[in-house]
């Protein structure tokens, strides 16, 4: 069983967080999900929605770690305490996997210096500036470099949750849980449509 | 101001009810976005989601209904106190969606008898099955009868909630949420890759 650690803060994009959590939640054998925060607690995504979650001290295991975006990454990224937090934690995981402006905060921990990652494209100027160390990449889906993962905005996360499984489990089981979630994959990370 | 009553229980699926929403929430300045349940408090979904919900007797004001579907659908069928409450819900809202099974659940109602309906594919003959005098539509992404809209499965709701949206305030607001949520509109509610 492997453990995906979703990383939640207050004014999170509550679809950046859920789509590709539930792309995992798909293969239940294989994969627990669980939700923490640096506070522990109720943390209020967009949308209004209040989540239950652990304090980071409760991770049990360092295997994939989940970083949405949203409007509170634009504090976050000046709060050296959780972007100290977030390094521990996303150093210490097998795998990252970051949606929108959730490389934002990666791209804080320095985690990314060297790296490409990509993120959200409305938001795409002030990313770039939080971190020009990284190789930003502009024009693609997601983006994979080594252990991390970096999706562009909200519901790219999906297609690259979906990228995951297949990079790791095979293009069958991505296809398979597809079609549980009657998704229309767009599978491949070049095809950006919404960087112009 | 619109308020968006999102009806919740145990085991719903996420997604189902966090795509609608993420729709939603583009635009701030017209829906307020709210969760219930008939026990109100912490409700848990599928991915291991806990969220914190009111009780029934907290709505504001009935304009929105949204229902998603989930394993948990699978009890509240027979759960006649659960059904009852959904009904009168139902009935005074302007609108009601149901996304997925949410569909088999309104269905108990008896309100959508008479009407056109779609659902899951998946579980397409659990869900026909529950109620017979609905005009269940198999080869559709979505479906309008009057107030009622109904979706295929999980991502399917993120599609109708679009047309909602596009109906109602026009293509173009549709449109200009797809860029901010980086989301591929299937906006043919009569192309359904997975019916079959």
């Amino acid at each position: 069983m492997q453990h995906i650690n979703t990383i939640l803060f207050d004014n999170f994009t509550t679809l950046d967080a859920i789509g590709p959590t539930g792309v995992f939640s798909c293969l239940k054998d294989k994969y627990e999900i669980n939700y923490f925060s640096l506070p522990g607690g109720i943390i209020k995504g967009s949308s209004n929605l209040e989540v239950v979650t652990k304090n980071l001290c409760e991770i049990k295991s360092y295997d994939i770690l989940i970083i949405p975006g949203g409007l509170g990454t634009r504090e976050l990224v000046s709060n050296q305490v959780f972007i100290d937090n977030l390094r521990i934690v996303a150093e210490k995981s097998k795998y990252v996997l970051c949606i929108c402006t959730g490389s934002a905060l990666l791209a804080k921990t320095e985690l990314l210096d060297g790296k490409m990652a990509t993120s959200n494209k409305l938001s795409w100027n002030w990313v770039i500036e939080q971190n020009k160390n990284v190789k930003w990449q502009k024009g693609k889906r997601w983006v994979v470099d080594g252990k991390y993962y970096s999706s562009s905005g909200i519901t790219a996360g999906i297609d690259m949750a979906l990228g995951y499984i297949s990079d790791i489990h095979g293009k069958d089981a991505a296809t398979q849980i597809c079609k549980v979630l009657e998704y229309i994959w767009n599978n491949n990370p070049e095809n950006d449509p919404f960087s112009n």
